[in-house]
C-alpha cells in the first residue's frame, strides 16, 4: 500500500469537499441563516487535509488496491465529516441520523431519518440534495476532471468509481473523459433547472429537485415530495429527466460524436426503454380504474417507473396501495437499477442482459456440451472473464442481501422490511415496502441498524468490491 | 430425440406406479374403505404403459437430451396421474388441487391444500405419503435399482434425478449405485418406524411419519402435524432422522466401507452439523424466555432447524410467532436446504459452500489479478466447469424465483406470501411465511397459481435444468 499517496489523495477529496461547502453557505448567508455550521466544517476539513495534501508524493504509483482504498476511504470520510453540518446546526441533533442522512446523500439512494424535511433550514436542505449531485457522478471523478493528469494509472480511481461490468474510458486521456462526463452532467441539470423554472417553480427548489434528479437521488426540499407541486407539467419533466439520468452517458457522448447508429444499436438502452414503456403501459392498466382520469394513470405510473428505474426514489403517489402486481413490477425493477455508466444504482441493466443470456447459455451448453457457445450484447462477444465476474458479482450481492436481512432481524423488525431495507440500500434507491413505504422514514431503525444501513449504502454505490476488499489485511500492508 | 427409447421408459415408470398403488390400495382393503379408486388409476396407468412397454426399442442409447426429457417427463405423467386416486376418492373433488397435492407429494415439498386432513381415507393418506417416499431418492434411481443393467449410458438418467452440483456413482456399475442407495433408505426407514412406534405411535401414523421424513417431504397424517402426538419422545426421534436423511447418501456408504476419516473431513458435512447447532442454540436463546422450559426450547428450536434445513417442514410450533432474529435464520436455512445426494431440496449445502469459496476467490482475483486462484471443497479443487455451473445455477434460480413472484402478484397475493411461497415450493419445503405461514394451506390460491407452482415444485425437485431444457425445440427433434 502506498500510504502517501493515499493520504494525498484523501486530502484532495477533503479540500474539494470544504470548497462544496461554500455553496450551502452562500445559500445560508441569503437567507439569513447562521452559517456556521457550514464554516467549521470546513475548518474541520482544512485542518484535516493540509497535513495531508501539502506535499504531493514522489511515488504516485497507483495499483488496484490503491484505486480501491483511496474510493472506499475517500467515500467514508466524505460521508463522516459531510455529516458535521447537520449535527453543528441542530438540524439533525444525533450524529448517527445524521451520517445516515448523509450517506444516504452521497451514495443517491435517498432514504430519510426526518420527519418533517420542511422545517429545515434552507442552507441544510441545499447540502442536503448537493450531496446527491457531487455522489451521482463520483466525486473522485471530480477530481480527475479538475486534476492535471496523472497518467494511465489513475484509471485505477475512475474504475472504482463508475458503475457497471465493464469501464471503458470515452477518451484515451483520462482527465478529458472525466471532464466529458461531467460537462454532460452539468448540462443536464441545468437544463432540467431551466424546464422547472417555467413551470412556476420556485429557484431553489427547482436547483435542489434538478440536484436530486441528476444524483438519482430522492431527496426532496418538501415532506410530500414532487406530490407537493401538484403540478403535472413538473411531474413530467421530473420523470423524463429520471429517465435520462437513467442512460449511460457514454451514448450521451457518442450522440455529440453524431455516431446515432450505434447508439440505437445498443441493446441495454433498447431494454432499458422497452421495459420503462411496458412496465408503465402495464400499470397504467392495472391501476386505471381507481385513477381520476386516464392522463393521471399514465402520469403516475411513468413516474414511479422511471423513479424506481433510475433508483432516484421520488413518489407522488404511495404505491403501496396498488394492485399488487404493479407493486411487485416495481420491485422487479427496483432489482434491476437502470443502465451501467449512469447515475443510478441497483445490479444494472447490462449485468441483467448478460445474465439473462449467460442462463440460455447454460441450458444450450446442458445440452450440447461440446458444441461452442459465446454471449454477445451489442453484436459483440463478452470475454469469459466478464461474465465469470458478472455471475460472481451477483453471489456476492446476494450473500450480502441475505446476511444484512438476517442482521437487522436482530433488531425485530420484520421480515419484509428488512429484506427491502437491505435491496433498497444497497441498490441506493431510497424507499422500500412495508414499515418503509414510501411515505415512511428510517427514523425507527436501531442505532446500530441504522450504522449498519449507512455502510450498506456506500457498499452499493461502490459496487461492492472496493468496500469488501479493504477489509483484506493485505491491502495495508507497506508495499516493498 | 430417441422417441422409442423415451416411450419405452415412461411406459416402465408407469407400470412402477401402478404397482406401487396396490399398496395404499391393501391399506385401504383392511380398513374397508373402497379401493375402486386404486384399482382405477391402475387400469389407466396399464393401458398407457402397455403399449409402450411391451417391446424393447433396438436403440437403447440414451444421451443428454433422452436423460433430462425422460426424467422430466416421468415426473411430470407420474404426478398427472397420481393425482387420480384422490379425484375418484372424492377426497379431493377439484383435479388441480389434486394434482397440487400430488406433486408436492412426489417432489417432497409437503405444501397441501387441505384443510381437514384428518377426515380423508386410510388409504388415500397412505398414498399421499408414500409419495414422499417414492420421490425422495427418485423413481428412476428405483427404475435402475430393479431393472438389468443398460450400460453406462443411463449415467445421464441418475444424473438428471440426484441432486447437488457433481453426481458420482458410488460404485462403477449403476444398478449397483442404486441399490446401495435404496437400501441405505430403506434400513433408515424402517429403523425410524421402529422407534416411532416404541414411542406408542399407531402402526399407520408411524409408517406414514417415516415415510414423509425419509422423504423430507413433511406431509403428516395430522391437522396439528408431529404436534398432535404431544409426545417429546417422538419429536426427537423425527428431528434426528430429519438431520440424518438430510446427509449425503454417499457418506452412508463410506460409513459402510469403514472408511470413517473420510466422512469426518467431509466439508458439508461438518457445514451442515455445525449450522444446525449453532442455529438451534441460537433460536434456543432467542424463545426460552416464551417457553416452558429449557427442555422445552431445545426440542422445538431443534425440531424447526432439522425440519426446515432438511426441507421437510413439519411443525411443532407456529414459527411465525418467534422473535424475528429465529425467524430469518429459518428463512436462511430454507434458502441453503441440507446436503447434495440426499433427499432434501433447496440450494444445497455443497453449492452454498462452493459459492461462498468463490466469492472470496472473485475479492482475491480483484485485489492480484496475476495470482492462481483455486477453490478447494474437501482438499481437491474444484474444476472451474464446476464453479461455472454452480454460479450459474445460482443466477438460474434466482430468475425462476423473481418471475415467479411477479407472476403469482397478478392473483393479488401480497409481495412476502408470493416470494416465500415459490421458494418453499422451488426448495421443495412446505411452508412459507405470511398467508402460508406453518399452520396455513395453499388452498386460497387461484387454480392458475396452483398450476404454476405445481410446475415450480417439480423443476424445484429436478434441479431447475431438465424441465427448462425439454422447453428447447432441438430436443424434440428426431435422431439423424
Amino acid at each position: 500500500m502506498n500510504y502517501r499517496m493515499l493520504g494525498y489523495l484523501l486530502g484532495i477529496i477533503m479540500l474539494i469537499e470544504a470548497a462544496l461547502l461554500t455553496l450551502p453557505a452562500a445559500v445560508a448567508l441569503v437567507c439569513r441563516e447562521p452559517i456556521y455550521p457550514f464554516l467549521l466544517t470546513m475548518g474541520i476539513l482544512i485542518a484535516l487535509a493540509f497535513p495531508l495534501a501539502r506535499k504531493k508524493p514522489k511515488d504516485r504509483r497507483i495499483y488496484p488496491k490503491e484505486g480501491f482504498a483511496a474510493v472506499a476511504s475517500a467515500w467514508l470520510f466524505m460521508s463522516l465529516l459531510g455529516a458535521l453540518p447537520f449535527v453543528f446546526s441542530g438540524a439533525i441533533p444525533s450524529y448517527i441520523d445524521a451520517l445516515f442522512e448523509t450517506a444516504s446523500g452521497f451514495t443517491t439512494t435517498g432514504a430519510t431519518i426526518l420527519t418533517d424535511i420542511e422545517s429545515l433550514p434552507k442552507g441544510i436542505l441545499f447540502w442536503r440534495s448537493l450531496t446527491h449531485w457531487i455522489g451521482g457522478m463520483g466525486v473522485l471523478v471530480f477530481m480527475l476532471a479538475i486534476m492535471p493528469s496523472e497518467g494511465g494509472e489513475s484509471m485505477h480511481l475512475l474504475r472504482a468509481e463508475v458503475t457497471g461490468p465493464t469501464k471503458d474510458k470515452l477518451v484515451p486521456k483520462m482527465r478529458q473523459s472525466a471532464m466529458i462526463l461531467y460537462g454532460i452532467y452539468v448540462f443536464l441539470t441545468v437544463l432540467e433547472t431551466v424546464l422547472l423554472l417555467c413551470t412556476g417553480m420556485p429557484l431553489f427548489d427547482a436547483v435542489t429537485n434538478a440536484f436530486s434528479t441528476a444524483g438519482t437521488g430522492g431527496f426532496s426540499v418538501k415532506n410530500a415530495s414532487i406530490a407537493a407541486y401538484a403540478s403535472p407539467a413538473a411531474e413530467w419533466i421530473i420523470a423524463v429527466f429520471m429517465l435520462l439520468f437513467g442512460v449511460n452517458f457514454n451514448l450521451y457522448f457518442l450522440i455529440l460524436l453524431r455516431r446515432f447508429g450505434k447508439v440505437f444499436r445498443n441493446e441495454e438502452l433498447r431494454t432499458y426503454l422497452l421495459l420503462t414503456l411496458g412496465v408503465t403501459a402495464v400499470i397504467t392498466l392495472n391501476t386505471v380504474k381507481s385513477a381520476e382520469s386516464v392522463g393521471d394513470a399514465v402520469r403516475a405510473a411513468f413516474f414511479q417507473v422511471t423513479s424506481i428505474f433510475s433508483t432516484t426514489g421520488f413518489a407522488t403517489v404511495d404505491y403501496e396501495v396498488w394492485p399488487m402486481l404493479s407493486q411487485s413490477l416495481l420491485w422487479l425493477l427496483l432489482l434491476f437499477g437502470a443502465c451501467a455508466g449512469s447515475t443510478t444504482g441497483g445490479l444494472k441493466l447490462s449485468r441483467v442482459l448478460i445474465l439473462v443470456k449467460n442462463n440460455f447459455r447454460e441450458l444450450r451448453h446442458l445440452l450440447h456440451p461440446r458444441s461452442v457457445n459465446v454471449v454477445r450484447i451489442n453484436g459483440e462477444a463478452i470475454p469469459e472473464s466478464t461474465l465469470r465476474s458478472v455471475t460472481n458479482y451477483l453471489a456476492i450481492y446476494l450473500s450480502i442481501l441475505t446476511a444484512s436481512t438476517v442482521l437487522l432481524s436482530i433488531g425485530e423488525t420484520p421480515l419484509l422490511t428488512n429484506l427491502t431495507a437491505t435491496m433498497t440500500c444497497l441498490n441506493n434507491v431510497g424507499p422500500g415496502f412495508e414499515l418503509i413505504g414510501p411515505s415512511e422514514s428510517f427514523a425507527f431503525f436501531a442505532p446500530l441498524a441504522k450504522l449498519w444501513l449507512t455502510l450498506v449504502m456506500i457498499v452499493g454505490r461502490l459496487e461492492i468490491m472496493p468496500l469488501l476488499i479493504i477489509l483484506s489485511p493485505s491491502v495495508w500492508r507497506r508495499r516493498r
